[in-house]
């Protein structure tokens, strides 16, 4: 049913990403699809990636997610606008709303939709869901790093 | 010269934060301490936590860090203002401006100010450095978990 995941369509050099980088072993490896017109990650965090009550996901794992799968949309997004190959963005800021504990143990759903694509600049409104709740919102601006950018590792 | 960390003074029961719980093996057991009018940890990350491109680091992991040491910059202020015990605060909203990429292999230096404390909700002015290089900046605004709270675990 799936295409590739949109991870799976990152330049070789850019694939080395802890949330999201098919390269980093070490990583979460997180894999995003296009449904319908949203965009979709489903992933279950490990025990120890708890906050400061065991039982519950950590802040800055809610946010990782919300961010790596922030920019799959955007890039997944950008590519069926322009008809081109998928690029590889960068996030330039990220916003993220807890609205209630998010639980360890079960299989989490975070959705991006798609706000407002203006050039290289992508922005999109996500939420993550355990089960039916909804646990966050967020929201970030993605940036697409410039082509010549994709062949040549940058020096900054 | 230091007196505790901030997170050395958290209650049994919620420190086992991936990012700051000192009872978490598993993670990065972030510290941080007063320091004149501002609250300061230092982190060097583990080079497995790239971005997408190596020799950075991802941008989950800034997100983390500005999260956990905003929630005890919060915890100590209000334990400051209130001369009560260090509480445990949670995370109500995270905003992070990526303003460079953030280098690995040296050590992170944030910064964390005060904003605002209004009864529960403390709202923190968040700086990372790299050496003199301001890489991120973010805000936060954290909620004291009550005291009974703290005595008994969670059931939501």
């Amino acid at each position: 049913m799936h295409e590739s995941a949109i991870q799976d369509l990152y330049h070789e050099d850019y694939s080395h990403c802890y949330g999201c980088g098919r390269n980093n072993p070490h990583g979460l490896q997180l894999k995003s699809y296009w449904e319908g017109e949203e965009c979709i990650c489903r992933h279950t965090p490990k025990s120890h990636y708890t906050g400061g009550v065991p039982g519950f996901l950590y802040g800055g794992m809610v946010a990782s997610l919300i961010d790596c799968h922030g920019a799959a949309t955007a890039a997944a997004a950008k590519a069926r606008e322009s008809g081109e190959a998928v690029g590889r963005f960068v996030t330039a800021s990220l916003t993220v709303d807890f609205a209630k504990p998010t639980p360890l143990g079960v299989e989490l759903e975070i959705r991006g939709k798609v706000s407002e694509i203006k050039g290289r600049k992508v922005t999109v409104a996500l939420s993550l869901f355990a089960g039916t709740t909804l646990c966050a919102t967020g929201r970030v601006l993605m940036i697409q790093l410039l082509p010549q950018a994709q062949q040549e590792k940058p020096t900054a």
